[in-house]
């Protein structure tokens, strides 16, 4: 792909993807701009023009084939792959995550849970034990992850994320409170929770501003 | 305030939020739009403009008084008051949103929890038990709840907003893989976990293509 696309166009594609897997499970082939526009409830020149940037996979009369357009987006956001997990605090929310079948459906497959409560240390999430922080190291000259998923406190988080990086994994899924300071070759995806909880605070009290 | 500050700047603002919070913790009272720019790696212009949305608090050579711009965002972002918050799934992730303590501290206070699974109900968490979603609209007779957590499987995501929304509660904080189709004046902060790792996965994939 010579093109550069837009980071915009990027954060859009994963809606896509999970549109066009709803029409694939409902059986539907094709589709056509203006259909996936009245689901999506984006316009159908926006889509167009998303989709453009792909080379366009739509023709004039019959619309989209949707597997086509599944798989190609798929590639795109590099799910044809697969990728290894390993996710570092194994409190509520990382077996929250290490629980998520669909993730797995998707190519992410969780290899091993690490973290350093000791009432934690050798229960197991869907077969794989909690193994002790202190072990990461040596877990990783035997296995390949390329996905680190943080949920450790703020406290602990940044200097996790050292010890990560440090062992060759260079893309961290973000849930601790914090934003990591780490070398710029390492992937980051932030899930800040309590922001977006904040952001939702916000719009709350300003509908409420509106209506006085 | 008179002025529409533009979603962009509230979108970074419980950032902002986060970054005045732990400077309390360390006891510092005062901060120059240079040393914040520092900290949060943002241009000190940036957080000029931004923070000037809100009357500029800072003043020429004192910089920002940290606890008084603390306290007029989290105004902003209706963090003066509190909300009682609803949890509607009560699997992993239910559970693991309902233990965050740090959201009740910032006056979230989840008051019930609901489920369909009978494995669940009757489960305590955090002192709250666990209710069959029948006895929700009971529940709403005797209880005040403005924002609802959904955290359902997507076929039953839908159905329950349907009912939240009848109920009342015109906030949801949807962690549920779909769109919600609700009325305009209810309020939605989608949580796509699986759009965030695509994102995750589609930066690893790009960053590899542009080392080659």
């Amino acid at each position: 792909m010579a093109k550069k696309i837009s980071q915009a166009v990027i954060r859009r594609l994963p809606r896509y993807y999970r549109y066009l897997r709803d029409l694939l499970d409902e059986g539907i082939e094709r589709i056509s701009s203006n259909e996936l526009s009245a689901r999506m409830k984006v316009t159908a020149s926006q889509i167009r023009q998303d989709l453009n940037n792909f080379g366009g996979f739509g023709q004039q009369g019959y619309g989209y084939n949707v597997q086509y357009l599944y798989d190609e987006i798929g590639k795109i956001l590099g799910l044809d792959g697969h990728h290894n997990i390993i996710v570092i605090g194994a409190g509520n929310m990382g077996q929250a995550l290490a629980n998520y079948v669909n993730f797995e459906k998707r190519g992410f497959i969780m290899i091993g849970l690490f973290d350093v409560n000791p009432d934690l240390i050798g229960k197991t999430i869907r077969g794989i034990p909690i193994r002790h922080m202190d072990e990461l190291t040596d877990f990783m000259k035997d296995h390949e992850a390329d996905i680190a998923v943080l949920t450790l406190p703020k406290d602990q988080a940044e200097k996790a994320a050292e010890q990560i990086v440090n062992l060759g994994i260079h893309a961290i899924w973000n849930f601790a409170h914090l934003d990591l300071n780490l070398p710029k070759d390492v992937v980051v995806e932030n899930v800040h929770l309590s922001d977006s909880l904040m952001q939702l605070s916000y719009n709350i009290v300003e509908t409420r501003r509106r209506q006085v």
